[in-house]
């Protein structure tokens, strides 16, 4: 049994990493961190995970975890993260940030969106964990960037098409639509029940963090720099993102061979679906599970390439692609307690 | 008092017109149809409808009802309001049609989108029921074809940026989300509790019928034909649609000249209202009421503006625009029966 | 135009009297307070408050609100309440208390429920503003104390049957059932929208402070003290309380006798609603009004009265009593500014 | 590997189940009828059913599921399961019918709720199958009646205090407020996103057709007949039963007392979890998994016991109870193909 241990697990992603270990066939959760709860067990202050009341809250003490653990998931908020993280790898053990710290390569892109970057020496080596482009290099990466919600969403219908030159690199909008998890278990007022219920609103318009990190992405498919429009939206549900994403198509395609594109490029990828012509992805399919769906339509009257995409954005927009990045780094099968059916209705 | 009736007041937007009418100081409703609860009083029927005691929805009996009323809101579908709606005004009643037969001026691009159209005499002369854009030919309409509920979302916040040549006509994107009631009072299995809650989905991506009508009225304002992207998507509310709009801007211009533009074009329009810069829209603040909210903001990475509206689809988006026009047809102020204050939250 | 001002206006509670008072023909509000948002302007905070452009929130002055206003609301929380009512009162002004500090008349109970009251000698000269009961004294009162939404809900539909005998007074059971914005707008993990939606829970079994409020009043219906089962529970929606009671029948009696008994004692209320032998409230149907619908049903087989109730906690439940306590005590017809439709759906 | 077939899978039942079985180890699904998608794929028709996409929707032919499968789940409505079970008995097969058709042993107490029994020979042979209950009797029938959903919630926290008679079995009331998946996946306004969200409200007072059959299984426990006050409401939310019940206790007894009976009555239940004192259940945290949750509470101060149970409708409530039953029917662990984590959030 892999031996893992979550830093940060009283957060939307840290309890949902508790929720998926559980049920994983070879890996385990021998601690978890939390300040706020330290002291009680996991049962107690989530009934809902079910199996865990032996498992204690403990402060987050690095050379405790380091000795307990040899995978470490780090789910903090960006900068906590990037201090603790080194200690970790210098402690030998493997770590999957679900942070913003080392998604971005470029130090100065990231301390532009973010802040001073303290451990820039790592940007270099952190492989971005998106296991549909980069499964390679994840298998023998010692520090994985699990990357964000939204560029999860936009990134994995967009590659195949920009890697074939199918759609122009410029151009590119992606109207993204999270449910309201995405926002975290902080407490705000934005995200009170009463302030998302029946509302609907775009936020961060073309300001949101998540946007370079998908450019970045991108661009290595495209061969050359991709600046893209993105839109936020928060939607009262709880899971879930549904990314519309407009192209204007390089040459004359066939929806058929748009699809087809999509689909061999990730062949091998068990949690890509691509959707037949006609058919489009509903949050309503994914919940729960570590799918991306993709859908796409050709607007003939515009040129305009229709893409949308749905994931559930706290499993393959976070703690799901965690998990599936510790299977590949642990050379487990990709999909090993992943394999659940969504819930649905 | 005008003397009202509605034809086929047991949908979400006949529903709404009851409600809104009740507290107009000037019209009062004194007949309403429904195949379905003819016999049976209003009150009964829909509880919420306080003060309807007395009023009984009966069959629809066009001589009954041209004999009762002067002016008449048909709520009926497609088809069937083009088999009615010539009845009144040949009885010289003034008509506000909430369908969508009499908005298309172009008898062939109707019929591609609906089917043959029955009274073809009638489109020349219908007045699209803009009253932003068409106030003074509303006032004078003997048949007012009231928007439909996303093209009143996309059209008010782009007419002064076409009309203004500020933004290129082409190339123009409309992703507009959507609460359940736009659907209708209607069975179907789409619109089940179940199969809508914690659901999202794009649908009829590029081929919903109000595309014709955005198109339709972005010509006008451009001066020359405009062709758009448009998806709907169905969102977790009951009630709004935000429509989140890209466009390219067609010459070099601050944010602040973007909304002064749209601010300057609507300074007689009661219900449009236009945002700071930096302040978007929200569905949470229009529900129940008559505004169309704007927001704007320049992506200067990709030259592109970022349009944001957001109505309540059964108010602005059907009955409150519906009543607006009723208003500016009987000479009345635009806004009589419409100040109320949106339920928040 | 009677002046009133606004102590805690950026609560719920705050933000619904804003709503409700901006369509007042007779009152408007010369002043607002927030600590929080003290200066800026009320449109701006909340751009659902059309019409606020000029009014701009204030620090709790009680020399400048004593001038400006002869009408105060106190919407801030217990205890703050009773801290500042009586500034107002020895100012001449009359106050309607939101908060519990002067429901209560026995200062033991209150102490035993809440804490040191530091204001008794108002708890005898405060009026509980539930108007259907105490319409009378409401009129004379310098202080009015505004019910609890759940003792609106409870208390209401049981009085009449306790004041004519129809039911025991022993053994009564109120299952209520409340949105979320009966928890206010302060920042509580309990009330995030991940943690409200898609749940549902009973919380303060037995110890909800409500429960003392409700058996005050219904002892004095009764004669007698009356003890009852209190159980709150959290409903993922907005708005509402629906509340279920169950009632042992003290004598052989017809539904229909029931029904007749509430609807004689409230033959002068415009605000309840009885609904027919058969029939029940529904949220749906009073949402944004200031009704208390209320049904109720006879089980046979147990000899069990059930009865229904449901209110808008946000306006029958605090805001909207508020007002319509105003137009008594101001002398105004008690429905002015209150004659709204629900919005539904 | 055991062959069931699933006779009405379009239903939220029939989902479900196919939901559950697709992971369950020992378990899997030959055959699925559907009038209305037969001919169409699983995975086609229910995109979130991935893994389905070879087998195909079928007319439900007796003749040909009997010699596929050997165990067979009925998920059709009452009335036609009674005319359909009979068959698959006699063809020699085991079936856990879903409907209410086999649930209540007492033919005359069928027929006044639902309709003429046509196969009252089977009444006595069909074995009620809540398995922490009637385990024994399961494992050896060859027709378990799977419980209603209402029942599974308000039977397993009362049978071990009526058993041991802690609490009186008279005067129990049990509040129920059920997610709108429990009214099932056909069309009807009263399920339409718009009627049910953001509304609340009792139906069926006193009159919902699953009271007999909770006091039939209470009776059995009490050794005496049982009646109850019994209220379903429908909340707005697409999953979940939460019951609130009320009895009052027989004798003085701790609040540990009383969870101690029901924690040691369901010691070899592994999907009862019975709260500590001071704690209760959720909807929230047994979403998706086949859990009983139940809390109580002593009201001193009017000497009423208050329970409150959480299950999932679908699962427990419905298709996770039926595989709870197929494990023991087929001699397998219980809980196997159960043990998920609720998903939550």
């Amino acid at each position: 049994m892999l031996r893992t241990a979550i830093v940060g697990g009283s957060g939307y992603t840290g309890i949902e990493l508790l929720r998926i270990l559980k049920l994983h066939p070879r890996a385990n959760v021998v601690a978890v961190t939390s300040r706020k709860y330290a002291g009680h067990s996991v049962g107690e202050v989530f009934p809902s995970l079910h199996g865990y009341n032996d498992l204690l809250f403990t402060e987050p003490d690095v050379s405790y975890l380091s000795k307990s653990a040899e995978w470490i998931f780090t789910a903090v908020p960006h900068k906590a993260a990037m201090s603790v993280v080194p200690q970790f790898l210098d402690a030998g053990l493997r770590v999957i940030d679900l942070s913003a710290d080392f998604r971005l390569r470029d130090r100065r892109t990231y301390e532009t969106w973010y802040q001073a970057h303290t451990a820039p020496e790592q940007l270099d080596k952190a492989v971005y964990g998106l296991p549909e482009i980069y499964r390679k290099d994840i298998a023998h990466a010692q520090l994985v960037a699990n990357p964000g919600c939204y560029p999860t969403g936009a990134i994995i219908p967009l590659v195949p098409l920009l890697h074939s030159g199918i759609i122009n690199s410029q151009g590119i909008i992606a109207d993204s639509k999270s449910g309201a998890s995405g926002a975290g278990r902080s407490l705000s007022l934005g995200t009170l029940y009463c302030e998302v219920n029946e509302g609907l609103k775009a936020y961060k318009v073309a300001e949101h963090r998540h946007m370079p990190e998908i450019e970045q992405e991108l661009s290595v498919a495209a061969g050359k720099p991709v600046v893209i429009t993105f839109t936020p939206h928060l939607v009262p549900m709880t899971r879930g993102i549904l990314t519309t994403i407009y192209a204007r198509l390089a040459r004359e395609v066939s929806i058929g061979k748009v699809l087809v594109a999509i689909k061999e490029f990730y062949k091998d990828s068990p949690f890509v679906r691509v959707f037949p012509e006609g058919a489009f992805p509903d949050i309503f399919y994914v919940r729960g599970s570590n799918f991306c769906d993709i859908g796409a339509k050709i607007d003939r009257h515009t040129n305009t390439l229709v893409l949308v995409s749905a994931i559930d954005n706290l499993v393959k927009g976070a703690s799901g692609q965690a998990v599936q990045n510790l299977n590949i780094m642990a050379g487990l099968e990709e999909s090993l307690g992943l394999d659940t059916i969504p819930l649905c209705p």
